[in-house]
């Protein structure tokens, strides 16, 4: 563009999924015209939270402190561990459910062509976790894809035989679903799982 | 989400234009996930972007100096001005055509409705540029739109009694479009500008 540093930014922008050579032109632009200060502070909160957000020690959720809300906080019981791909599931989770135990983030799921293993999930800290003594019940709460569902067996693999509980969340129709619009396969898991009603 | 920081990054990306609160929980994750490095990369670009970042006391171009790298440049015909709406035009311009001028740059129309006036798209400086007695061909390049439209003739109405030549790039067919799918507006102006072939 007209600047050195004006084309810096925009090349930097690139960085963010989903951005291209235009979106990020468009950016630069409108920040450089419109919002300085917007882009002051979003310059700001890129530098504080690239090198002060770090990992939960016990659950790997993206916390500033040694050990995230959850697993800092008593009131969680720390004998439930529910193990969930992506921070935003914790999320959901939490605005969705009652459940008061803790989290395990995987970041991820299974993917030995992609060369994403145990270790890159962060297993071996489950692991220890597990061994450690405290954890009772294992909640998978993966996605029902078929990576998610492969991770979810080769976790389930390695808790049983150290004496947890582990359970997975359920299969089923989609609450305000119509059963003539849901895929073959959800409606066979439906069907499959299909429990007393009294 | 789980950490103060986040959620602060995951706010200040909103100021980007066209990323919703989803777009921007998606680039936050991202970044701490997978490119922190860019990320931080991004921040410091912004800062110095931000704060470095201004317009050419002459023409109204973002550049990090007093002059842009066009006002600089002795090989430019400093007799010549192109008036261009946004930063992108000029670089349009240099990119299709030989034209060896120097440019001014509005960052926008004239619209009294939202407020912006003449001084708002530096017409003062304009002004003042051409009594200064240097400048003897000014081209209009504004968007052939009523907006652009209605700035150009204002523009127009400014310069002509200073004596100063006031040319206005071409409308007409776009060069590669098929005549049955253009629409009428341009047609018409196409017609009514028709020029002698030989």
């Amino acid at each position: 563009m007209t600047s050195d540093l004006l084309d810096e930014l925009i090349d930097a922008l690139r960085c963010l999924p989903g951005v291209g050579p235009k979106s990020a032109q468009r950016m630069a632009l409108h920040l450089l015209q419109r919002d300085r200060s917007g882009g002051r502070r979003l310059g700001e909160a890129l530098g504080g939270a690239m090198e002060r957000v770090g990992s939960c020690r016990q659950c790997r959720i993206f916390t500033e402190g040694e050990l995230c809300r959850w697993c800092r906080d008593p009131a969680r019981d720390a004998s439930k561990v529910c193990i969930v791909e992506n921070p935003a599931d914790v999320l959901a989770i939490e605005r969705a459910t009652d459940y008061d135990g803790q989290f395990f983030l995987l970041l991820g799921n299974l993917s030995p062509l992609d060369g994403v293993g145990p270790k890159d999930l962060g297993l071996d800290r489950l692991q220890e976790r597990v061994e450690s003594g405290d954890v009772q019940e294992v909640t998978l709460a993966t996605s029902p894809t078929i990576e998610g569902q492969a991770t979810a067996s080769y976790i389930t693999d390695l808790l049983v035989t150290r004496g947890v509980t582990v359970l997975q969340i359920a299969r089923g129709m989609p609450v305000g679903s119509e059963l003539e619009f849901v895929d073959g396969g959800t409606l066979s898991v439906a069907f499959a799982h299909r429990t007393a009603v009294h």
